[in-house]
């Protein structure tokens, strides 16, 4: 609905690294201003492994990805992109240096130019 | 959210199959069977340069691409996928049998099993 919020679909890039920087985010205090800043506080996560409703959840889903990958970080792939409400990223998750094992795409429904909902999928993931 | 609605999630590729005969269908009655099948009647539409609301207006998105490109067709791109109420797939608009000049990948979301929201994005397009 082009007109309605045009901010929103003029800053992909920025939502999209406010969007990894949040799931990168070790430190909890640090977390929860993005959270605050970038969130809607009844924010929707679902993939096909994790689903959360709230930035509570959300924190708690990051915290466990950690817990099993404590050397790996999400990256971005290629350059994010969008329109109307709705912004579209593709990420890596892996150690830092090496090739990532897995990959996967998001996509981002802002409200009021906060992250509101997300729908992401897996491109890559080990088999074993 | 797995198991409560487990039976979308089986069926990805028949659900994408189903998108794509709608948008190549020409004739209004077999498309309106389409619909009536696929597709919930309020259901949205919005990609970078088409938005609708209600399968009366996305049927005449598809009437206007046709009416755009007479010899073009849409076709699937690798496999579709999903997952809960989410189905993504990749697709391409070209003539038969040649290069497909566009493409595309669009995350379709389900309401009891049809088609009630389509989040389109362009992957690549002519620059001209």
């Amino acid at each position: 609905m082009p007109g309605t919020q045009p901010k929103e679909a003029m800053n992909p890039k920025l939502i999209a690294a406010a969007y990894i920087d949040t799931w990168n985010e070790g430190d909890a205090r640090k977390r929860g201003l993005l959270f605050d800043e970038h969130w809607t506080n009844d924010a929707r996560y679902e993939d096909p492994l994790m689903q959360g409703e709230g930035v509570g959840a959300i924190g708690a889903l990051a915290d466990a990805v950690r817990e099993r990958f404590p050397d790996f970080r999400f990256q971005l792939r290629g350059d994010a992109n969008g329109h109307g409400r709705y912004v579209r990223l593709a990420w890596s998750l892996g150690p830092a240096g090496q090739v990532a094992p897995i990959e996967g795409s998001d996509v981002i429904e802002l409200h009021n130019g906060r992250i509101s909902r997300v729908i992401g999928f897996i491109d890559r993931a080990p088999t074993a």
